[in-house]
């Protein structure tokens, strides 16, 4: 099999399940794939597993059952401050270089499920930065114009994926060096909610706000990565156990920036990408809505001009006092900044981070998502030599307060600007939306229509969503005062349910207006052996508590157990006592309470 | 009416909604009482509401009807380092004294539920200390015994309930404050959750870690002020919604000190009423398991000999720079040593503190909820003048590490020694656990049998607390596979549930043995008309979310509605659909589930 030059998940793997691919054939192109591509630029790669340990994984992955792993034979990349055992751990910084004992905990995971470690990808030293320039391993470029930087600080680890090199990567993600690399190389980057995935194995940046983020050709294998990767870890001081979060997916309202908040330093492409990016998502069903920007600005100052500053230097503070010298000389000054707060300083940064949490808190009464611009414009790397802080600064922006406000973000594509360059924009969310937001931030990218990647030949793989979720979301069918428009809908909005569907329930059901109920409610029976056209239903999807509420609020004869729908697929939704549902009136010829009540 | 020695809620709300008290009744009581205990102890108040205002207040009440408010008329104390309109706000330092223009975000909530403030109390200056030692307001003491301290932080409002002058008082907790002065009283301290009470209008003293907290007679009166006071308030940066957990109430496994963890200091009587109220526990349901208190050690730590201390000068910065000279000498020592620690020990020491709060995590596997004494014993008054750091420390050994730790905490007495001194217990779980810890702390209060205060006249009011819960929680009944023992009771162990009660349903119900089902499985039927003898049950509690989980995995041809018990309440539980169980067998004579398939 000929592999695509995007190596998405889905296609990868169905060959290797079908057995018309070994994980042999796989590490060998994926091998020749970087040796062709360190002609064009030699920078992405810090350290390679070599080619006789890569054989001997593939060899090790042909012994076990593809159908049993997740991510069998998959080829990633690995930010070169993530430890992976039996290669040196660098952080961009040979002065600083360990040999790890064993790998990162998410390693440990992604390994497990199938996935081959290609090698380390270069890095901003330290995580410290957003251009992809601060490295003694060399500078990697955009995959479209080497003029241009590739964007930091997870430089290598976005162009392998945008190069078609491996299928996904991790990069590391405290200020935006998991979103930015990925608008500048027309891929995904998924920032999971902080803790998620275990920090175990990593070289802090700043220790409370780091997040181990995913590159990906596509939301589906992004959100999968996380998936595989993310576990609960008693070893990461800021672990956290994920309680998903829903979000309305069908309609929703999003923040946009206002007129005046629309900085992008000059360039009208971006700007126009930008507005277009806002039509296309109206055009899925979002209402924007313009946030107030300034308390996002005042909690990105925090990071890089304010106390947060200090815990990159307490990462790596006996290192940094025995070998400044050694340092990246732009990292060495914005590290040496710590030295201006006062420990008052950091619990005042604290205090105002957290009013700032609050406030931001507040914003999602306003909207469901915000949609920001990734970065205003991507930059040369000459523009960087001569403005190494500044220039940085730029593409921070619309970054730097993510994780300071405990958010998840999904950086999706979202075309290109005449110049060939690309635009991206990035969602945002409240922490644990890691997987709506990835599938909207999908819809999104599937419906902008271009190809992924710097080869632009393959569109990305979205798989549909709209099942119950692994994650702990329920659907449910109303069929009476619950549908949009009648008496109770209010309690399914009290609980935030998303309409997900309208349909049928299978033909094997009728449907009885009760006697006697206020107000009016109809009654839904299983009659084995019955066959009618079905009854229309409205499918809600809602968290697991919000359910577990709705369903204790219901009162007798109703009761909620599983329905049939017209499709076949099984959801929960409202039943009714045999007995006293058929001392009504069987009202299943009109097809639904809904046309029922018009009739009446 | 005479109002009784201790002034708990429920009586006084009673005669108030009969009519028969009136609030104006009240506050000449309560202003009577403050006068006649200002003979025996001056040093309880720092600043009192007029009586005028309180008359004031009184009609006002009076005009309002109090049915309808769950605070009628109950007078409450603040400590002065909570902000009430009209007093000022001291935090026991007059040089720092000022007139808050409006009241704290609790005493609103409180006062709008119809209570009323009576005045505010003395306390360690800017609640730095557990000894009530350090204000030169004066030093309440002990209601046992003048020459023994009252405990502080909070001491004058630990003493004004226990002396009966109030109902309940509003201390704060950092690193046992709200906790200590209740051994010391024979009351119930309640710390709760953090970010449960809004801290907008407190002085802070760690304000990453303050806890607003209630004193009362009963964890009943505790917990009901807890939720009047608390709401979410995006004033407060670190507010958070309050999220309830369960704790098992009925059989449940509680953390003990180890042998040689048990630190009294030499006391032997407090060794064994440590001793008795374990066994006390294990009567109640409970089961001892040794727990590991070297991580809690090491956590409390952090607070006064660790950056933490860093907090308190941040909270007073401008203050201490410009009055070093009017501070308490002891509490001036304590903040001078914040000037030892640099920015980077700060982040170390959060570091650490998440760290330990993943070990902690870890403990909650082995067991439910901590059983630990309140203090190891109380101390004299000359013992502080003599010590006044190392006679604090002893006091905080099993109180400082539980707000680093994210935990709540109720404590409540345990018994008297032989010298008439009282000893407490403190019941520790995690965090928004507040109702259930209050609950079962309540049950072995009651237990304990003995009388409150320093009167010792009346019983703690313990409230029974068998019900749906308001703050979220389901009870469902469960009739078949899911009963204990049987093949599905793993799916509810799996959802944390709790077995509240085992009864029948009311006499209309039938059972049904289904044909093929596999596990075995009976459907229950409500029939109307029908008197059978009722069908066993087992009644458990889950959480919303388990709940929600729980029901979305329920097969065809099962459902979840409404049940009727032989005591008449409704609960959640198992319904079947009537055509596919009325195909099985009739097994209602047999009484249920159980005793069908143990005949069988």
């Amino acid at each position: 099999m000929t592999l695509p030059n995007m190596l998405q998940i889905a296609p990868l793997l169905s060959a290797c399940r079908a057995g018309t691919l070994m994980p042999t054939d796989i590490v060998r192109e994926v091998a020749a794939r970087v040796d062709a591509y360190a002609a064009k630029d030699p920078a992405v790669w810090i350290s390679r597993v070599p080619m006789e340990r890569l054989l001997a994984r593939a060899a090790e992955l042909e012994r076990l059952p593809a159908a049993d792993l997740p991510l069998y034979g998959i080829p990633f990349a690995v930010k070169d401050n993530i430890d992976v055992a039996g290669l040196p751990t660098t952080a961009a910084c040979p002065a600083f270089a360990y040999e790890p004992r064993e790998s990162a905990e998410v390693i440990k995971r992604l390994e497990a499920a199938g996935a081959i470690v290609i090698g380390k990808t270069n890095l901003d030293q330290f995580a410290t930065g957003l251009v992809g320039m601060r490295s003694p391993y060399g500078q990697p470029h955009c995959v479209f114009n080497a003029d241009y930087v590739s964007g930091g600080s997870s430089s290598g680890s976005a162009v392998a994926v945008a190069a078609g090199l491996v299928s996904f990567s991790l990069g590391t993600d405290t200020a935006g060096s998991g979103r930015v690399p990925a608008a500048f190389n027309n891929i995904v980057g998924l920032k999971p909610s902080r803790g998620v995935l275990s920090t175990y194995g990593l070289v802090p940046a700043c220790e409370s706000l780091d997040c181990i983020s995913v590159f990906a050709g596509s939301t589906t294998d992004a959100w999968e990565v996380e998936q595989v990767a993310g576990a609960a870890d008693a070893r990461a001081p800021f672990s956290r156990t994920f309680s998903p979060r829903s979000l309305p997916l069908t309609t929703f309202r999003f923040g946009v920036l206002s007129a005046e908040d629309r900085f992008f330093d000059g360039n009208e492409a971006n700007a126009a990408l930008y507005a277009q990016a806002i039509k296309r998502l109206e055009q899925l069903g979002g209402t924007p809505v313009e946030l107030d920007f300034a308390p996002l600005k005042e909690t990105a100052a925090l990071l890089y001009s304010g106390p947060f500053v200090v815990e990159r230097l307490a990462a790596i503070k006996d290192f940094y006092h025995a070998h400044r010298k050694d340092m990246d000389p732009t990292v060495g000054t914005i590290i040496d900044g710590a030295a201006n707060y006062t420990a008052t300083d950091v619990f005042d940064g604290i205090y105002r981070q957290h009013a700032l949490q609050q406030i931001a808190q507040c914003m999602w009464d306003d909207f469901d998502v915000m949609l920001l611009p990734t970065a205003p414009r991507i930059v040369t790397k000459q523009e960087v030599i001569e403005q190494p802080i500044a220039a940085n600064s730029l593409l921070g922006a619309y970054t730097n307060f993510v994780n300071l406000l405990d958010m998840a973000a999904c950086a999706v594509p979202a075309g290109f600007a005449p110049d060939g360059l690309p635009f991206g924009v990035t969602f945002i969310a409240p922490a644990f939306t890691d997987e709506d937001l990835a599938a909207l931030a999908g819809r999104f990218h599937e419906a902008l229509g271009e190809a992924i990647g710097a080869a632009r030949t393959e569109k990305p793989d979205i798989s549909a969503k709209l099942e119950i979720s692994s994650s702990g979301r329920v659907l449910l069918a109303v069929v009476g005062a619950h549908l949009k428009g009648f008496p109770l809908h209010w309690q399914l909005e009290k609980e935030n349910a998303v309409l997900r569907e309208t349909t049928r329930t299978a033909p094997y059901y009728r449907l009885f207006a009760l006697p006697d109920a206020t107000p009016p409610k109809p009654g839904l029976v299983r009659e084995a052996g019955f066959t009618g056209a079905g009854l229309e239903v409205e499918v809600y999807e809602l968290d697991a508590a919000g359910f577990g509420r709705f369903v204790a609020s219901v009162p007798q004869p109703m009761s909620i157990g599983r329905i049939t729908l017209a499709d076949g697929k099984e959801v929960c939704g409202f039943l009714c006592s045999e007995a006293v549902a058929r001392s009504g009136t069987d009202i299943t010829a009109t097809g639904g309470w809904r046309s029922y009540m018009q009739k009446k």
